[in-house]
């Protein structure tokens, strides 16, 4: 399908479920695929960071994003992640996510290598000149560590470089120069610009934002369409409402000792494990060498889920 | 062959020749080997970070690692880079360096991602497991930004799970905290301690460092050699007048004008320029999106090469 | 006076006007204050980054919260900022500032010297236990280097330690949780949560902020008065309008050639170069070693107030 | 006195010894003096980083100048640390030490605020201008949060406006490249390169620096003057064995538990607790907010000292 300009809505960053022994569990996957789609999503981003995409092989990306668009089988559109840290590496993904049907694909600035704005613009400019489907870029300094920078954001749309931004650097300033920017810039039309916070969505859609990647709508889709649906309608105080409920069942991220292990281990561990608990996947294993969660940091996960009523 | 252990000596990371349109350039990649044998090298370290690793695909990785294997043919010791995000990844990596008959693999902490030092452990851990020739840490904070913990390396080095470090920290005070725990820790032995740095090569030695991994001995490995001997037979005077020589050839890497690229385009640029103006390579190209030198940044580097008496 | 608790609304950090020969300017800087009640703003705060405090002596800043506190005679609340680096210093200024009779001191995190979240918690504890008046917490972290982290600071709002947080960080998603948490949390009444973002003020006010302390409210004071009113009013269409025009207004502050200049100087000049131009301030001159405006520089700063209408 | 040009060998970082309620101990601190001198130190720092300058108020900072300056009563140079975030502030601080007698200020990059190249260069050389003592640059990242360029540094040396360099930035190759340039750079005449590390001197003289400013020599100063003595006598192997004996006693900075405090309290107590436990000073306390050592954390100080033969 052609991709929706701008592509709206609620888009989940879909996990990526493993068997026992860490394979992908594809039949898991399906599940997740239909819990998402019947929680009324707009849209599903494969291969994020969410996804566990810096963890996967090749094989298991190709298996994912294959094993997805054909079971959605058009019905909505599939964005791919094609992380890695430079240009001819990323084109490497591209190519299979094309190929395998998906809509779009979603690329970093350079990593792992020391970069320059200017490198940052030659990167997206040969990815979007040699990838079959439209590039939007993936702001996440966190893990990058490098800002793309608003202006840039624009110039690369304005030029038909980028379709869209996934913003998930938590600069809310920076996210709104981007979406007024490309609201009234010239020359910038369809251009999609996505939060990837769970946490302040009501503000990014307040401000214009066109729509969210949040992690923990594979948890909960339905509430982040429900949030999504209350801020277009202007229901601002029952969106904020949901929202806090959201940012409420967020505290599960941190369920895991930060003694033990990292911030990802223990917000994917939380995702999977929520999702194991709620029935969506079969087992809630993390990829190596992410420390998986113990008993009692699972039982923490189930409270988060008690208390917003979905256990 | 086995690895000696330790390594010792000048271990160049062997940079990447590439044709005009971005290929791996065998036969000057094959000239370079030859360049850096004749000058008197230890061993080679291919798929470094000098060597453009993160910007090579998987194919051209593995190209690279076949080619030089098969050409050394045992004459010494080839370590693979095998540089990835996470455990998985790098395993898959791992797997191909081995089938070509690199000696060792040369792994960073995760990246990308977040991570934890139990995880860097667990890392380390199963790669060691898995891999069918040794590993060694490539401790490299400016790409992967966590620094790694000599009580970390020492510990991996005691238990068996790594064989060496290679150091590009820049950071001398921990560096010599593994060379002498290495040195005098129970129960390591044969542990290589490998400086990643052009620039205090003497100094590394003169605290009881193994060796050094410069990737400006692509440019001149003879003086590289004759500073390692002079270190060896204790002739401080002579090594601080190489090395002093080697850091004004250094000079070279900020040939590029920042205003228009970053450091590895300028680096790893000037180090091709180099090479081409001495005629080892057929094509200074680097890879995308780094930023080609200009006629006049090109002269540059002949400068720094003339002034070295390499012209 | 006594601080309201919580304070509201708009709260600008008051700019310190120089003379040419970099000493305090007294009728300019009452003449500024005149100019942000006359604006209609809720209270002031001197001697905060955007005052340049960084930059003035103990002398001068003695002299700014004197003149302030005094001028003001308890029209409205006066909060003095208390910048140093630990917490003997910090008592210093926060004694000529209380014996000023300003209404409450704001504080960062210690800075410079290596610190711990137990530390800065001890910090706050041991200057709530001996300041005069009640301490605001300033989370600064491209200022200081650590972000204060949203469960401490409820922890100190619930004991009593701090009065309110003046949150500078940009990460909108951890002030909300200082927002719900204070809204939520037992034993936390009147307790303070103002942002000092220019840019996402409706987005701040909408998920619960008490107020906000925009630097660019030195400039157009009214402006940020009726973007308060507006949002409490919950008239979020217009809100967005004032405050996009805010936006577009505040990128004065990249005014400065980056090749010339820091941001500091960049942004605090353009403040004050508005200031001059509007005719507010006498002198638009910055404390050493930040680089003044060049002519062409102030032109652009010329052309933000023209097509903002302010001048 | 006047400076020696350039300054060289071994000059504490002279620790300020408190009471136990955080007074300035002026009598241990006149022990503290006798102690170095007796060591054979070449000159002393006083209020610098391992002084606590950053949690001392200026009273006290003003204390301590006046009573080591006085003490020493010209035996020796006295150079003192004027610590704070910008030019006029620094000024404040050059003029009591300048006062009192020291016979240098040491001073950093700014800080706290956004900085820039420039505006570093001009911080310098209005400092100098105005200063009546020879100015040094203390080079400190993990304190300011940038690093002074080794081009920027000898531009400054060579125009007369820095007399020195005390170098604490960790990073070996950028102070070679200071060390060299100072040696060979036209115009630059006694220039002083000083290194900060305590782990590395042997390093740092073999390359040329003219001296060292180890914060543990307060504990050992008889060790690295024999160290420094040995390295100037070519006596590079007994060096090393002094260097190890000395890296193996800085074991002690972490003494404190890191999840009770940061590396501040750990490493300053520490040096406290050993100059306490071998009798110099009548009480191991720092300032707040600073934790304190445990008994247990204390006595790991004394196992330290214990090995290195010094209780």
């Amino acid at each position: 399908m052609t991709l929706p300009a701008p592509l709206t809505g609620v888009v989940p960053p879909v996990c990526t479920p493993l068997t026992p022994d860490r394979e992908v569990d594809v039949p898991s996957l399906i599940g997740l695929v239909d819990h998402l789609v019947d929680g009324g999503v707009d849209a599903l981003f494969v291969l994020g960071s969410s996804s566990e995409a810096a963890y996967l092989t090749d094989a298991q990306r190709r298996l994912v994003v294959e094993t997805v668009v054909s079971h959605v089988a058009g019905r909505m559109p599939v964005l791919a992640g094609a992380i890695d840290m430079t240009t001819p590496r990323v084109l490497d993904h591209v190519a299979y996510a094309a190929r395998a049907g998906a809509d779009a694909v979603v690329v970093t600035a350079p990593f792992y290598t020391r970069t320059h704005p200017a490198e940052i613009a030659r990167h997206f400019r040969v990815l979007a000149d040699r990838s079959p489907v439209p590039v939007l870029a993936y702001d996440i300094p966190v893990a990058v560590h490098t800002k793309l920078n608003p202006d840039l954001v624009l110039e690369l749309a304005a030029e038909g470089t980028l379709a869209g931004l996934k913003d998930s650097s938590g600069d809310l300033a920076a996210f709104r120069a981007v979406v007024t920017g490309a609201r009234t810039g010239t020359g910038i039309t369809g251009f999609s610009v996505l939060t990837g916070s769970e946490l302040v969505v009501d503000s990014a859609l307040a401000l214009g934002a066109d729509g969210a990647v949040p992690g923990l709508a594979n948890v909960d889709p339905a509430a982040y369409v429900r949030l999504d649906r209350l801020c277009r309608a202007g229901d601002w105080d029952a969106a904020r409402t949901e929202q806090e409920r959201l940012c409420a069942l967020y505290g599960m991220v941190g369920a895991g000792n930060p003694a033990r292990m990292g911030g990802s281990s223990s917000g994917l561990g939380a995702f999977k494990a929520a999702l194991h608990l709620r029935g969506v996947i079969a087992c809630p294993a993390t990829v190596e060498p992410q420390v998986p969660l113990s008993e009692e940091e699972t039982a923490r996960v189930g409270k988060f889920l008690a208390a917003a009523g979905l256990l």
